[in-house]
């Protein structure tokens, strides 16, 4: 497996490879962004959380099966240490007219500087009331 | 105010101090233990994320009005870099009889090593749907 992963060498490009996985529903390349840490913990939007990799995982194909996942990652916020980076996004949800508008998505995502490169450890989602807070585009800090 | 503040050696130290600085409805102390950086974020159950100490003091001043807020942090799941902590926990929220029981709230805490001492500069919690699932008690990583 070692061999066909990537080495992140920021926490943007984990991240912008999180997204492009889920695009594809590529569940091993998804997988393959994980720390190996047994603590890493995965909360779906309403959802209690996962932890782990075989839990993750199983969550992931079960919502790949579902269908495709169209994700936009939008208005980053972000502290960084040395060896961590803590991003804040609104996920931009493609939906079809029908669907409610009047709620959105915002997720913590958390990477940590591994000797595999840069590896998320925490992705934790929620539903806010509400269409997203308009935020002004600063184009540094979007991917 | 720099003088007030103390100094948290470890992650679990300050995450200790937030929820004791909740039980108390202390809001200097509770805002002494975030990071001095515009990006922290704090998002409360169901609702949208706050970006930035104005706004985030302002929420938890709104808060403690209404009443006293008693969380008792357990099932905690940690990853560490050397100069971050990520904390998930479920919040146990003291309840009346008469409070719904098919919900529990998951929080991610975030700690970064600062200058300061451990800061936290990410508290985003959301709620999950039916009672939180049991897990055997680690003394170890409880605080």
């Amino acid at each position: 497996m070692a061999r066909k992963k990537h080495l992140y060498n920021t926490a943007q490009q984990a991240e912008a490879a999180f997204y492009d996985a889920l695009a594809r529903s590529d569940l091993d390349a998804l997988m393959a962004l994980w720390a190996e840490d047994d603590e890493i913990v995965c909360i779906h939007p309403g959802a209690p959380r996962l932890v782990g990799h075989d839990a993750i995982r199983q969550s992931w194909a079960a919502i790949f099966e579902r269908g495709n996942v169209h994700i936009r990652p939008v208005q980053l916020h972000a502290s960084h240490s040395l060896t961590s980076a803590v991003h804040n996004i609104v996920e931009e949800v493609q939906r079809t007219p029908r669907d409610r508008q009047d709620i959105h998505i915002v997720a913590t995502n958390v990477f940590i500087k591994t000797a595999q490169g840069w590896r998320i450890v925490t992705h934790h989602t929620s539903i806010a009331s509400g269409q997203a807070p308009a935020e002004p585009l600063n184009p540094a800090l979007l991917h």
